[in-house]
């Protein structure tokens, strides 16, 4: 028999399109994925929760595999909740994966790394099928160049050159494994593997490596040591970044 | 010199994601297709024209091709009018390429065949991203037998069992060239060419082949012979739905 006090702790896997909504964190103005998650759980349980989520991601942001977690003393077998939760949700949110964890899992603290990838076409005329999920860059860059510059990124380093100005974290210090770069006809993904990731930092670095492609900007070692936003290339937009995958052990 | 009267003659190749029109067709409570166009030729010349399509796409159908002409005064060079419409018009609409042809050319007159092509998603959760542009089926489904029965329908047939009913037209033999049937992961696209297509004609074809696939329709056959629209089955959503190309000879 299960302890009268403790509720199952359930860990949902979350695919969205970020286009219609302020981002994953609840707020006034603007649609919210962890609202429209809580809406849907409230709906399926009757119960109010606090849904846990990875990582924040930002209004236009898209994700492949954000994970959450919450508590619940509903009875639904665990692999039926993300059908009933789906039943529930809009179109553009769709929980892939749920699973009951350990009491103390928590998607948040539990979490090792992040994969985020970042799609760049350059083709002449967007397509009208893609223009939500990427960052059309008409113009000549030089990608071999940008590609190489990415080296420079690899490793543990103080990343507070990329980072939006106005956060408070109590280290700008991350370290990044791996960045993936890849061509495929007018696309290039870029694949970012790190154990964290600060605010908007991905998409810095994206638009840091498109000014260095661009000839606007020229050393990426140099952005790095200086540890000043203004040293770095713009924000790239959101609509390019897919949180990839969230790692644990 | 150019004669006074004689006004050039454009040929637009546009594609555009339909999720947000009321179709292609001018009209009163939606936006559409023709009048984005008409508004970006506006702006761009200072002329209001008239655009003529190749065909009406309906509510929510999507055209990686789909052509139309009108005729302008503007001195504007051939290739570079699609830039300038591309400059003024909505991000989900984009014209692929403009060029200057013969002033007896009519896109709809002068088309000789169209191709479309369905797409159907049959893994177990749909997408957020590709929700738009399939129909998702998450039943079994026998593919094997929905391809063989396409044979029936290739040739020159009266298609009225595949006519949206209350459509008039002068006749509804059609001749379909060719099906192509294509499997990939949880993917089918199903590829019509044809010399024309009655109203909502590949959309029933679609939704018939899928009802044979489920067990609740069985003989193409009979289904065509029978020219009445209550013999096939549902109409499928037109979200699957791609006019890919329109053949000139």
């Amino acid at each position: 028999m299960r302890p009268a006090m403790t509720m199952r702790n359930i860990k949902l896997t979350i695919s969205y399109k970020g286009t219609a909504y302020g981002g994953w964190q609840q707020q006034k103005n603007a649609r919210s994925i962890e609202e429209e998650l809580k809406k849907a759980i409230f709906k399926t349980t009757g119960e109010t929760v606090i849904v846990y989520g990875a990582g924040r991601t930002d209004a236009g942001v898209h994700a492949l595999a954000q994970t959450a977690n919450f508590r619940t003393d509903c009875r639904i077998p665990e692999e039926r909740i993300a059908y009933a939760l789906n039943a529930r949700l809009p179109h553009d949110i769709r929980v892939t994966e749920s699973v009951e964890v350990p009491d103390d899992f928590h998607s948040r603290y539990n979490a090792v790394g992040k994969i985020y990838a970042y799609h760049l076409y350059l083709g002449p005329i967007p397509s009208p099928f893609y223009d939500e999920y990427c960052w059309h860059m008409p113009r000549p860059i030089d990608l071999t160049l940008m590609e190489a510059q990415c080296a420079y990124l690899l490793g543990t380093h103080d990343f507070r050159s990329f980072m939006a100005s106005g956060s408070s974290v109590k280290t700008t210090v991350r370290r990044i494994e791996s960045i993936d770069f890849e061509r495929e006809g007018p696309w290039v993904t870029i694949t970012f593997k790190g154990n964290g990731f600060l605010y908007n930092m991905v998409r810095i670095m994206v638009g840091t490596l498109v000014e260095i492609g661009m000839g606007k900007k020229r050393d990426m070692v140099s952005i790095v040591a200086a540890r000043d936003r203004s040293c770095a290339g713009m924000t790239a937009p959101a609509k390019g970044l897919f949180l990839k995958q969230v790692l644990y052990k």
